[in-house]
């Protein structure tokens, strides 16, 4: 199956690709496999990640993209999400090299997050991660986000062989279940039915930005699968919307924004444009 | 699903069972979680305990049982499987205890793996780990072999509610899959079942001994999941069993021994006599 993942991935070498448990349970081991005692996270963003390194004992810093590059020159473990959750901000892969090029020679490491990779390849670095050019990049994927099976729990690695022999080692044998490891296989060879899903989801994210925006509220972010809106009544909003049995995304770190999901039946959509008081 | 199985493994606080995607994956976390830097394994066993601890970093002695209790007055980290694979033999509560005092007196911890513990309860510490009674025992159940489903992946650690919260938080969100919490869910409520399947399997393990001595091997050990046998010319088995299509387990460390599983339908009982060149 790493095989197969890693062409999806556009991974030259599946030494570098290591099947894991899921996202979560990889990122939670990076502390201890990389044995760095200080991070940096861009954020604000998936809060895992500096749950992670403050657990393991690490020095944490969660700091804003536009002050990541005054970290890049200590020996730092820095993790960026790319795109990010929830606002769906992507760096450019100059960017990244950048970034690890500067921790690199530093003697830290580039954690690159790309649970949504699949919604914009074009943009992903895991090609590179682990080579000659980025030998100090860890790429995280995630199989439940675009093909929808968050309960199978599979996730990859992708880094140096050298990194990646020692992630084996700590997973030991049979790191994943069988259901997964028939579901990556059967999912990651399918690259027409990822290309189909990439255009319908690219569909779908519009007419949702359509009816947020007839509902007043902006857009201040997202990817295809999901949408950061912002309003001023956003906590009031959260409530109507329970009150229809539908659940948005509110956010400590801001209360005028919600995150919504794409709805999937026609049904759902209807359910969802009469609890925002809009014309479907 | 972690109090349905406490409750199956006679554990009165869920707070001290933590589910892992199986066995292997948790003996892999002990030597991050336990920071002990030496460790003993009583042997020979199931490698990837001694694996699992060096892989680590730690010094480690593989020691015959006889010898486990000069190793007991020392702050090291002692694994004893129990019953033991392959030659099934077993600690009593006491000696568990016993073991456990000592260590825990010098800063050191007993892990007891009781991945075949379903198959005789009444042998288990589990209700004690982690209590007042054996604050420095930890306790590894597996899910795949006495319910058969190793595929999905499913295995929990039993410790003092101190140890079990650290693992909960290197494991992370969502450690197992869907298909395990149901599997879990529904195999660790039944316990007729699992009283009914004891004595199924205490019948099998009968037949199969009987078919093993009059093929001329004598019967070494074992549980009622797996019998191990010897004879002079058990590698010699090997090969001819090979030839009919049956795999048995040969060991680097006994040339004389040959660990067999219980056949199932009828006509594998017949495929494993005429390979054996025994009437069924």
């Amino acid at each position: 199956m790493e095989a197969v993942a890693a062409a999806a991935f556009n991974v030259s070498d599946p030494a570098r690709v290591v099947a894991t448990g899921g996202t979560e349970n990889a990122l939670r081991l990076l502390p201890h496999l990389l044995e760095i005692s200080a991070a940096v996270v861009a954020g604000p963003t998936y809060s895992s990640h500096s749950d992670a390194w403050h657990r393991a004992g690490a020095k944490i810093t969660v700091t804003p993209d536009a002050e990541l590059a005054e970290h890049a020159d200590k020996g730092v473990a820095m993790t960026v999400v790319n795109p990010n959750n929830p606002d769906g901000r992507v760096f450019d892969r100059e960017q990244l090299l950048s970034l690890h090029d500067s921790l690199h020679a530093h003697g830290g490491v580039l954690i690159v997050d790309e649970a949504f990779g699949e919604l914009d390849p074009q943009h992903s670095v895991a090609d590179l991660a682990g080579t000659e050019r980025a030998p100090s990049m860890v790429i995280l994927r995630s199989f439940g986000k675009f093909y929808g099976l968050a309960g199978v729990r599979l996730g990859f690695v992708i880094a140096s062989a050298a990194i990646a022999a020692r992630l084996r080692h700590l997973l030991g044998d049979w790191p994943v279940s069988v259901d997964a490891l028939c579901a990556g296989l059967a999912a990651y060879a399918d690259h027409a039915w990822a290309e189909k899903t990439r255009q319908r989801l690219g569909r779908a994210a519009r007419r949702l930005d359509k009816l947020l925006l007839a509902s007043g509220m902006t857009i201040a972010g997202g990817t295809s699968l999901y949408r950061l809106a912002r309003a001023a009544d956003a906590r009031a909003r959260f409530t109507q919307l329970m009150s229809h049995g539908i659940l948005a995304r509110p956010f400590d770190h801001d209360s005028t924004l919600l995150r919504f999901g794409l709805p999937l039946a026609a049904n759902d959509w209807r359910r969802l444009a009469d609890a925002l008081k809009v014309q479907p």
